[in-house]
């Protein structure tokens, strides 16, 4: 085979699918943008895509997602590669990762948008040669992807620590919070959407001395606190589009403050523990591109059905067509 | 060499280290329980239990710890194995591993004692064949043990859980917490030294109708949940003196009530999923004893200064005499 090899990158969002084609050096050489519309027409469009950029560029050797979820990542389940639980309508239960699969013909793999952006980080930008990671993203919802020894976690189901109950700040005691399942959880209370529901403006519009960002940043901190309780990790990037400069040093400052001098690593004290995604806003894509190297070069991706039954029978004949075609 | 490959382990504790030998099967072939008292007495006998053992029943193989901590377990560290902040008096910057390892010739592998508990019931107990796995203990203090793809979760530090902040049940609104460090953290309200500092008695003599009851289960639920939101484990092993059996069906229905229906996954509602280690008491003397045995064969381990710098030189100078002596 002549030229590089290259693969199918999909950063598959609530809102938009970004899709991509690159190589094993993490360059994109392509991309386009899809709007994240009912779930038939916006796969339909997303596999338009790469069959027109395998006509042009030259087949793909597999393709990565990272998605919203929450996603089924057990790979002996009946409905491995799903999106299950997500409050997004019409994409609960759908078989994205089988309807691509069947739909390319290329191996497909998939993770959830914070574990992918964590592999990436790791492969090309932040987090570089770290055994140990965590990633959170803190837009309209709170994601927060996790390694261990290079690899993500997963095990049940993989981490969704943007619902973890925080402890109210004595300044925001009314507010009942914005979470459709549990009210005011840390997503519930601090994600974008949560700052528009209780202010109706944005983070980003509020001046620096309101309050909002008092609460932002004790929030988040409490959550980086959980992280080094946890995970661990030996360092946490933040992104997303709450994730103002100024508020770095705030969110640290509060983890410090809720750890209480406990733990004793200087690390917590570096203003690189608690800092930015090195790929900037391109941190999605070549995540969902590193998931696509990662699985075809064996590192750190579970095989799906790894006990040999086959994917096609037992993932795929149990999404109804109707799911994929209103 | 004759006979089988013998290992040391050691359950390394507040108030009591059992020492034993065991083999690669599991088996403990004789053991003994010194009291903890200054670092530098119970470190002596401990010497001499494996020195006696060693001429009795051959030389060991390698030498395992599970201890309490905070520990240092970064590989690269100028103080890798010491026990580090720890308000036993006595006790803090001691370098348990290395007085070990220059005192038996032999290889000593250390982590905490749940991480060791972790890998042991995975070897042997009620996390056989599990990827990913936590494992708690609430006695005198709480403490939590993870693994992801069959290894112990390190990173920076390990993992702390015991700590986190739990929201404070309605009932519970005035004891102000026994943590040193956090004052109300899950520790300071829910431990058996907790109970003892709120009721003047032990959890295990209050009424089975008590609120005690009642506000264990909602705090440990709380943990729990915030295990399965940033671990995402298969299985939950809770044991420990206030783990009465009662307590874990009631800790399930608390956790579940803080997930709020979010995690899809039948699991959670399996009697299986937060259970006794299987191991029953002798749980963390057989994961110090996992631990002498991965820690040989390469399975789990993570090698010590694996930039090949002398261990000695630098693990161990920094540590003053006085501080093993008295």
């Amino acid at each position: 085979m002549s030229g590089p090899q290259l693969y199918g990158a999909i950063e598959a969002g609530g809102s938009k699918f970004i899709c991509a084609v690159g190589d094993a050096g993490g360059r994109i050489l392509e991309q386009t943008r899809i709007e994240t519309r009912a779930p038939g027409e916006t796969l339909a469009q997303v596999l338009e895509y790469f069959q027109a950029a395998e006509r042009t560029l030259g087949g793909l050797r597999a393709v990565g997602i990272g998605a919203f979820g929450p996603l089924d990542l057990r790979p002996s389940s009946a409905t491995f590669g799903f999106i299950t639980s997500t409050p997004k309508p019409g994409w609960r239960n759908t078989d994205l990762t089988g309807f691509l699969e069947r739909g390319l013909n290329r191996p497909v793999h998939i993770d959830t948008d914070v574990n992918a952006a964590a592999l990436g980080e790791r492969r090309w930008g932040a987090g570089h040669g770290l055994d140990s990671l965590c990633y959170v993203t803190v837009g309209t919802g709170i994601g927060v992807g996790a390694l261990h020894h290079g690899r993500a976690v997963h095990g049940l189901m993989h981490p969704e620590l943007g619902h973890m109950r925080v402890r109210r700040h004595p300044e925001d005691a009314d507010f009942v919070g914005f979470c459709p399942f549990h009210g005011d959880c840390l997503e519930g209370l601090a994600s974008g959407a949560a700052v528009v529901a209780r202010t109706g403006r944005s983070f980003q519009e509020a001046p620096h001395t309101d309050l909002i960002w008092s609460l932002e940043a004790d929030y988040l901190g409490q959550l980086c606190a959980t992280l080094v309780l946890s995970h661990s990790p030996q360092r946490i990037l933040m992104g997303g589009g709450v994730m103002q400069p100024k508020l770095y040093g705030a969110v640290q400052d509060r983890m410090r403050h809720w750890l209480g001098d406990y733990i004793e690593a200087e690390e917590l004290q570096s203003a690189l523990y608690i800092c930015p995604p090195g790929l900037g806003a391109a941190a999605g894509i070549k995540g969902a591109l590193s998931l696509a190297i990662a699985g075809s070069t064996g590192q750190g991706s579970t095989p799906r059905n790894p006990g040999g039954v086959p994917s096609i029978a037992t993932s795929v004949s149990s999404i109804p067509p109707t799911s994929l075609s209103d």
